[in-house]
Formats: structure tokens, sequence, C-alpha cells
């Protein structure tokens, strides 16, 4: 491994799975962790989510040969400038964030002379907080690596073997292209879901209590991804704006069609409609991309 | 258990799963079962989903006093149609349809002068056809009886019995009151799921293979849903018509209110919406109607 040190600013579900996954998979390597809430901290300690949990930020990057800023995409910038006194000259700067062309911009432009190569694991829960890591969390899922057009090449490919020793495939990517497709495979589902539960929430002819209890027939699954972290995802549609509402529109025009042809009686192009789509959900339990069980494998007890 | 008898028209995952539940649950009630397709009897056979498979459907409901139809809604006329030389005068014909009035109607016009009290569990899986069924289905879950006004309250009172002896809680409800609220809970996020999913199918910035690549942040799960049955879910937006699209509109307004918010770099509107919709997850699991497990307890190996 190329790294001695890997310092982890921000110990919530990213930081603390990329703690105990070093530990496991990387068992040479130190860690050092740090987090702008002290109880994130004391509870860090607690959980052993790195070996050293530091007060100052600066102080955990200290000697740092990997550093990975794992908060929501609107502190990065603020998570740059005060990790900057402690910067080792050749350390790596990463970082995890789910949108990855203004954070790429702000890390360059707050830390301007080091090697900034951001990158995005795709892969989390609806869980948050410093309770919420675990090891496995990277096993078999993509991280992409979005390195500006001067990164260092040995560098780039030291975070990709970083990755990969914590079980992922790593594919590089332009940070625009990274958003687009972000935008369209987590960003707009994500929206939908916020959406129709608030919907859903606010109706006058159907109550709040027979949403919950008749939600088993398709909307709990909506539920479970309207209940992700609030900042975070505010931040990831301030931060990825352009792709999502470019991505929001095409989806809006397509529901608007199905809206047609249910007005129309259009059984046909009903029809169509839902049997190429079973395709993808082939190729996605194919690729190992999700559980293959009917449900999830969701307890039926 | 006030039925000797009960006889299962169509064989896939609800009628599968209702004869292997009445086994499991009623083992002295007798079973009978058809289906329009030979080799899902030959399949239901080998399965023993009921302890008759007949090979019409008249002498399948011959001496029952319960008959079930779990055929798509728009097939519900038809399969009506069949069963009726063999009918017993006092049989209960029930169903298990997802939508509510157009069935109702349609049973009472074919069977004029039979008992006839429409159904619905609210449980199933993304899969179909008669390998899908399990006897645990029901179990913790809720299903709506929409008797007519004139039912008889003995009969009412015996297909709530059935339902609580599979595991079900029951209500009873007004068949106009179920339609709107299983618009909202289940059609409107099937809709939403597929059209996303045909919306990601036919991008030309974004591969299907990206797409499915970088499923794991969110997408993945609209692809279960969209992989449900396609003659299910068309006969479901055309026999409930009217209240899928109330539903929609409600939820295009409200989707628009989100992209002018993204528009507006407006995050305390995000924020907002995106802590509200946490109290609907937390009640769902409080009431044991999703797994409370991060992920739904998928694997992560
Ligand atoms: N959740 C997912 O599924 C997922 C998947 C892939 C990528 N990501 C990305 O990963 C990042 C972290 O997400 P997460 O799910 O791990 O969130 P999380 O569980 O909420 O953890 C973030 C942590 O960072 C702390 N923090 C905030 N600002 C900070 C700062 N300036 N310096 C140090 N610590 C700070 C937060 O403290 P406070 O709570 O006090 O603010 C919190 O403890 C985000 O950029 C997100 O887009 C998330
Ligand atoms: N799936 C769910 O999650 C769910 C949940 C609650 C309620 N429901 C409702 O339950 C009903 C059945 O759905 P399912 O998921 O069990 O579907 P399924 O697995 O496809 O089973 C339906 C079976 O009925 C057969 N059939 C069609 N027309 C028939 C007829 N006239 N007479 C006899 N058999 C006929 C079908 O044969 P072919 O394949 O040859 O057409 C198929 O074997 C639908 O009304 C649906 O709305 C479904």
């Amino acid at each position: 491994m190329p790294f001695r040190k890997v310092a982890i600013i921000g110990l919530g579900l990213l930081g603390g799975s990329i703690g105990l996954a070093v530990r496991e998979h990387l068992p040479g390597v130190a860690t050092t962790g740090y987090d702008a809430d002290s109880e994130v901290r004391e509870r860090a300690r607690e959980l052993d989510l790195a070996q050293t949990i530091a007060d100052d930020p600066a102080e955990a990057v200290r000697g740092a040969d990997l550093v990975v800023l794992c908060v929501p995409v609107g502190a990065m910038r603020g998570a740059a400038q005060a990790i900057a006194p402690g910067l080792s000259e050749d350390a790596i700067i990463s970082d995890v964030g789910s949108s990855k062309q203004r954070v790429g911009k702000a890390l360059a432009e707050e830390l301007p002379g080091h090697h900034v190569i951001p990158a995005h694991p795709v892969a989390g829960t609806e869980q948050s907080g410093p309770d919420a890591g675990f090891a496995s969390l990277f096993h078999q899922r993509w991280c992409i690596v979005t390195p500006p057009e001067d990164a260092d090449a040995a560098k780039v490919a030291a975070l990709v073997k970083f990755w990969k020793s914590l079980g992922s495939t790593v594919e590089v990517m332009d940070a625009a292209h990274h958003d687009m497709v972000l935008a369209v495979t987590s960003h707009i589902p994500h929206l939908i879901a916020y959406t129709i539960v608030g919907t859903a929430s606010d109706l006058e002819e159907v109550t709040r209590s027979e949403v919950i209890k008749y939600s088993a027939g398709g909307f709990r699954d909506f539920t479970r991804i309207a209940a992700s972290d609030p900042t975070m995802w505010r931040d990831v549609f301030l931060h990825n704006k352009d792709a999502v509402l470019e991505m929001m529109d095409r989806f809006q025009a397509d529901l608007g069609s199905m809206r047609d042809a249910i007005e129309a009686d259009d059984g046909e192009a009903m029809f169509d409609l839902f049997t190429r789509t079973r395709a993808i959900r082939r190729s996605i339990l194919e690729q190992g991309q999700d559980d293959a069980r009917p449900d999830f494998g969701r307890g039926h007890e």
C-alpha cells in the first residue's frame, strides 16, 4: 500500500466506514480522524473508528499521505480551509462527496499546489452518523475517481489502489460526466422519493395514518430513501443543480407521456414500457449490484 | 372457520400464496385451484398449491363456500363468467385485485344474486407466477375488504375471519376510498418507478451500462418495483384511472415546486421537506410495515 497514514475528516456513515474498512483490509496503515462535532468525536473514540481522533482538523492531517474529506458537499470548502495548515506537501487530498464538479473546484481553490483528486464511492445506506458505518460498505460497489486534467498519474494510481483495497471496483471519469450519471442514478431518485412522500403526507382525502398502514404496496420503499440525511441531500441538489434540472425535465416529460397514455386508455403503451424496464433490473442483478431475493430479502416472518 | 372449501382462481403469486397459507393456517379447510394457463396448472400440481387443481373453472368452484379470484384486474370479468355455472348459491365470491371499484362492479354484473365481497390484501413482491408464492406473504400485512352496501353482514364477517386466519389485519372500507388510498400508496409509486427506469434507459449522455453500474445510489430500488408484472400493472392503471390521474397531478405539482426550489437555490425549502419526510418512515417502522434494518437488510458481504 502506498500510504502509511490516512486522515479522515467527518466521521459519519462514510468516514466511519472508511476507518473500519482500513483497519480490516489495510491493517498496517495508520488512521486519524476528526469531526467538527465534539459528540461525534467522542462516539468515534468509543467505536474506535480511527486509531487517533484529534480535536483539531490541522492536527488530524499532520503526517498523513492521504486525506479523505467525508463531510456534506456544502462543507467541503470549509473543511479544506481548516486542514490546510497541517497538510504535507505531497499528501493526496480526496473526498467522498456525491457531486464532483463544484467540490473539485472548491478544493482546488482552497488548496493550491496540493494534490487534489476527488472521488465518490457509490455506496451508502439511508442511515447517517458515527454509528451507521461498517467495514464492508464498499465491497462489490463502484468508486468513481474524477482527477483534474493535470493530476499526477502516480497519485491517481495510488488512490485507485486504495479503493480497490477496500473492496471496490474503480472507474476513472470526468467530473462533469460523473455529475450527469449520478443525477439520474441517485439524485433524481432521491428527489422523487422525497417529493412523493411529501405529497402523500399532505393529502386531505387520505389520512397520514392510512398512508402508513397501506405502505407495503410500494410506498414504503420510497420512505426509506426519503429518510436520508436532509443536510447531505440539500447540499447535493445545491451543488449539482444543472444536471439535476436537466434530468428532471426528461423525467417530467416522460411522466407526462404516461399520463397521456392512462388518460387515453392506451394499455399497449403502458405494457410496452413496463416490459422494457424489466431488462434493466435483470442486468443489475446479473452484475451483483442488488440483492436478488424477492423484496430485497426483507423479512416475512 | 366458517369455510369448508376454498376455491382459488388464478395460481400466481397471490393465488399460490393463499393456497399455501390455507394449508398452513387452516389445515381442516379443503382447497381447489384453477388457472387459465395449463402450464401454470401443471406447475401448481407439482408445488401442491391446492389439494385439487381442476382443468375447468366451473369444476374448480363446485361445492366451494369461498371463491377467491386471483387474476389480473382486467381478467376478473372473464373469470367470473367462467366460474358462474359451478357456483353454489350461498358461496362468497371475493378477489384480491389491486383496484376495487371497477372490479366490484364487474363481478356484481356478472354474478347477480351471488354474495360478491371484493377484497385486497396489501401484500406482494415484484415476482409473479406459481413459483413466487409463499405461506407467510400475508403475515402482519393489512387486508382491505370493500363490501357493497347491501352485503350480508355474516358473510362479510366470515371473509374478515378468513383473512385474519392467514395472519392479516383487516380493515373494511368503501371501494372508492380504497382506490384513492392505494393510488397514492401503491399505484403512483409503481408508475413513477416504471417511468424513471424508462427515462434512464433512453438517455444519450449516459449509457445503459453506466445506469446499471452506478445503480446502488438509489436507482436500483426503483428497478425492483419496475420489474413487477406488466399485465397486472397495465390493468391497474386502466382500472383505477381517475384516482391515479388525480394523485399524479398532485405529485407533478409538488415536483414542480421542488424544481423551483432547486432553480432558486432555496436550500431552506429543501431542508424543510427532507426533514418532514423522515417522520413517515419512523411511523412505518414503528408499525412493523417495513424491515427496520439499514437498506432493508440487503446483503453487504
Ligand atoms: N450517505 C450516503 O449514502 C453517501 C454515499 C456516498 C457518498 N456520500 C457523501 O459522503 C459525505 C458524507 O456523508 P455521510 O452520509 O457520511 O454523512 P454523515 O453521516 O452525516 O457524516 C458527516 C459528518 O461530517 C461532519 N461535518 C460536517 N461539517 C464538517 C466539517 N467542516 N469538518 C468536519 N466534520 C464535519 C458532520 O458533523 P455534524 O453532524 O455536526 O454536521 C457529520 O458527523 C457527503 O458528502 C455525501 O454526499 C454519502
Ligand atoms: N403482485 C402483487 O404484489 C399483488 C399484491 C396485491 C394484489 N395483487 C392482485 O392480485 C391479482 C393477481 O396478481 P399476481 O401477482 O398473483 O399475478 P400472477 O402471479 O401473474 O398470477 C395471475 C395468474 O392468473 C392467471 N389468469 C389470468 N387470467 C385468468 C383467468 N381468466 N382465469 C384463470 N386464471 C387466469 C394468469 O395466467 P397467465 O399468466 O397465463 O395470464 C396467472 O397465472 C391481480 O389482480 C393483482 O392486482 C397483486
